[in-house]
């Protein structure tokens, strides 16, 4: 294959490390510090944390989006539990099982329009509960930026968030997009989460500019109790925490989180654009952040395929997915664009 | 307290990134790449391995030495085994359960003269296999460097091998300072693993000066079928694999590991002789690598700990262990030797 | 309540243990036997189970219906595989998610028509094969009586064992009430399993008139190599075997299994005849074997249910389901049937 | 070989079922219960056991002493925990590793001298405590009568269970024979038990005269609020529960228990005065209960496992188990005797 990756839509994690980030952890590189954490680099970035989210959070470091959905879990039930989420959802389709290994519970995969779901559809699988027949649901997840590019509401969140609390259940929130999220809605990351019942958040990094690092952020610091011995116990322990500490410390100064998504987000909103002049090219979704799918016609995807990496979810359909980075371009966008002019030629 | 931890011998995990590995993952960063490893950054570290281990090799990157034991063990045996090893090993005993809970089996802790087991320690539980009331022994797990910093003579690590492979067991190596061990004993890394019958290698990365990163090397590609599957499903596939792969490369470049290793381990011999200058003081173990275990008079550890932090093992006899990385400096070592000449005043 | 549960439909396992089982219960107590299944009353069973399916199987006793399904798929997938079943499958659905506890794996629940899954719904998930970030299907699961009381033919299972060999798939059969298809089909055990390519049969027993006790049978008993350390280490083998082995060899001597079954099935006809004559009530599915799923009148449910115990399933549509017994009477459905008549006057 | 088991001293689950007990289970075969336990005879095994431990309690049923013992302790602990238990325990050892497996912790096992351990043996354990490195201390389990054949004395249960409370850790006693216990100590089941702070209790059936069950019994029944759940997910719910529950009221009915325990003991007794006529027989350890652990010349052990089958435990140093039953009687005992006499001439 002649595909050259190097300035394609596949996903933000194809993308490179943003500059600041990447000074940080140099800066970040002298002398010995206390490993596993215990050093002042970490209590800055949990400083950062605290200040986007309130002094009484909890914040714990982890490697990767995969170990943040599955330890937030891992919190919050127990084998014999079950989690509802949207059939779509990250942590349901593409952690090859990671929260059923490490858990033993069950997902609940509920059928979901736009990505999301709805308190009316996770209220219909609570009347098993008490009935020790079936796993018992304990926690909501949602997926913010939803992996179909949509955002919840805040108040959308508020609901579920009631629903959990009244049932005695935990709302959870992937939010390995939160800040494409945050920048679509306009809001401070706090609106979208402590402030409308979210119990805890998985924090994205790696895809908004990290080299390496995701946040779980317990908003009721009681639930993350036995958290720091959960980590160790499923190997999400960095020995060298300062490199990840300083990361986010970076990100989360002067809101550089918010300038990384705005930017991704406008990239997304001019290849949407750009794609919607062709008769024959739909959108499936909304695209509220830096995530479109789209239908490709039949007749191009492939040419399409063997100039740009891209994920084709739908084959039949020509349905594919485009995501857009900090680090993409206005050109990227118009060579995609032009790409498809010359194919359709 | 005012301790200052920048210069002490903690662990080799309080250390710097090398200033090689630090720029490796500098130039590693511009434009997009694959993720998940899909990349020539990755390709090229795995050429490294093979270059010296082999070229039928199969090896992976994961985040830290927890998961690249756990995970080696993972691949070796099912729940209904058990994993001979030393008492003193650190999968046995620093890993908060991480084994028992990721595959389900028993470790059986054998006790340790200087942190190694021997052929006849480990034959005496062999009777029970085929009697389903015990946990099957199917492996033998050893730690090159020891924990207790001895090496394993190569001929000792192929009579182990003899007995795992005569009694259908697997020989796993903790490799997390094998560089130590290699620079020790002067002899190839492939010298004291392949080609005494290692079957898979945790090779340590962290503690031998870079960021986060260590390797699963399978000298039996046949026994890695699977892992990238158990990677990703126990949450350590990295999506921006690229700045982990960048790293193993320069290390082994030019045999970057063995000089760090070479550096860390004079760093303890000179530690060791400015030790055995006081009468009171005494080794524990042989300091075949960079780890000393000494015995402390009590009149001084506590005064010394609130100069330097280092793990004190045994309180009540001021057993405590020094460790020395590739960034320790004759200068931190005299210090140290100071310290205490000023404190026995 | 007054409910009188004693000739009931809830479930076959509401019923009592056949006489002539319970007679080989009482003669198999005397003396001493060795433990754990070293006994000739479990030898002797064995031989029942190779007469009816070939000398070269592997049978194991277990305890319950949820340790049949689970250990069968514990010895088939590991971790990071995924089963694909109906959506209405009791390994599925009603497990308590023990499954996912014990294997570690994930379900994929296919929705089903009339409770039976077609190679067409597997295959189309058969594509993410070999793709890291999903749990790798490996095994389909079907109920034979099917948990909606409908029967796969021969050439349906054959079909689908086809196309778990070519893709290299095992498949499983739930057994719970095979002795009821069987008996319907008017077929021998082996003709609906290892003569059509299943791989592992959980062998119901206690809804067929045993006290306790469930096989598992390997048609191919290279897979049941490690299943003897499987059993204990998942709490499943029994110490004083011999009279769960009792059990099974008066079950298969005659084929009571299919007199039993087949005198439950003709029970079960003439409750679904009954609950014909009224207008208003109507069956869900077809009745093969001894289950029927109804849709009750919403005036009569509720009364109906303060006289007989059911599992009511669609509180809202007044679905529910009902299950004949080896020791259900004719009296008992006339008796039913009077009730409704009763109620709706 | 030509040994007849039959009257032999290998283990008590060799021995078969008391004939109340089994009268019982005869009785109980009648007409449809509701299945899982929400039946009459459950509530009667309940009550029986409340009217022993007190009416505050929690007691479930499950199929056998390896579930009995691995869920009691995966009610009490999480994965990251440790349990602390003797060595020789029974949990430890011949489990085939099921609390790694179904629990995921730590067992932790102290050399015990007489297979009893201290406080003093377990505070040792405890500096660990906080330490995310290390597997947490949170239950010390005890076997009483333990697998040596000795009692705890009441005193010296009570000062373990100090300990635990006083450290936030549990006391969980594997009671497998605890009645041979209470029946040496002559005492009440609730003196060694709740009176003395044990939080759970694992008790014995099947080595007692059951066909098959063990009960859990939670003397605070906060810590079995999820039990029912947990006990469903790990396959030990029975469907036909009235028959397990049918076999514990018998045995709790006019103190069956300790007759049963009081007979096995008295032949233990007498075994072990029989054997002590031999110069060259030893006991290793104080015979309090229906356990015996003797050394047997090495030249007669071999022809004496021809005849009658035991446990050889050492089989360099003649080491073997031999265990009396409920229906040992004393020519059996006598049997044995004469075959030694015969077997030395």
């Amino acid at each position: 294959m002649n595909i050259s990756p190097s300035r394609a839509f596949t996903s933000d994690n194809n993308a490179s490390v943003h500059p600041a980030v990447m000074a940080a952890i140099n800066v970040a590189n002298h002398d010995h510090v206390i490993a596993y954490g215990h050093d002042s680099f970490t209590r800055q970035a949990e400083d950062c944390f605290k200040a986007e989210f309130g002094d009484d959070i909890a914040v714990f470091f982890v490697f990767n989006g995969t170990a943040a959905n599955t330890l937030s879990l891992r919190s919050l039930v127990q084998s014999h539990h079950a989690v509802l989420c949207a059939n779509t959802a990250h942590v349901n389709n593409n952690e090859c099982g990671a929260p059923e290994k490490m858990v033993g519970c069950k997902l609940i995969g509920i059928p979901a329009v736009n990505g999301k779901i709805s308190a009316e559809d996770c209220e219909s699988h609570l009347s098993i509960i008490g009935n020790e027949h079936f796993a018992q649901p304990k926690a909501i997840s949602i997926t913010q930026l939803s992996e179909l590019g949509t955002t919840y509401q805040a108040e959308e969140i508020r609901v579920l968030a009631d629903l959990a609390r009244n049932n005695n259940l935990y709302l959870h929130m992937d939010g390995a997009r939160i800040a494409n999220a945050a920048a679509s809605l306009g809001c401070s990351l706090r609106a979208i989460t402590r402030d409308v019942g979210v119990d805890v958040l998985s924090f994205g990094g790696t895809k908004n500019g990290l080299l390496c690092g995701e946040a779980i952020v317990f908003f009721n610091a009681q639930l993350s109790e036995a958290f720091k011995f959960i980590r160790k116990q499923h190997m999400q322990l960095a020995s060298k925490m300062r490199f990840i500490s300083a990361q986010f410390e970076a990100l989360l100064t002067d809101e550089l989180w918010r300038k990384n998504a705005l930017h991704a987000n406008k990239m997304a909103q001019l290849l949407a654009e750009g794609l919607l002049q062709f008769d024959d090219i739909k959108l499936q979704h909304r695209v509220d952040g830096n995530i479109i799918h789209v239908h490709f016609p039949s007749d191009i995807i492939q040419a399409l395929q063997e100039k740009f990496y891209f994920y084709v979810r739908q084959p039949e359909l020509g349905g594919a997915r485009l995501v857009c980075a900090f680090d993409t371009t206005p050109e990227d966008v118009q060579n995609f664009i032009d790409t498809i002019n010359v194919l359709k030629k």
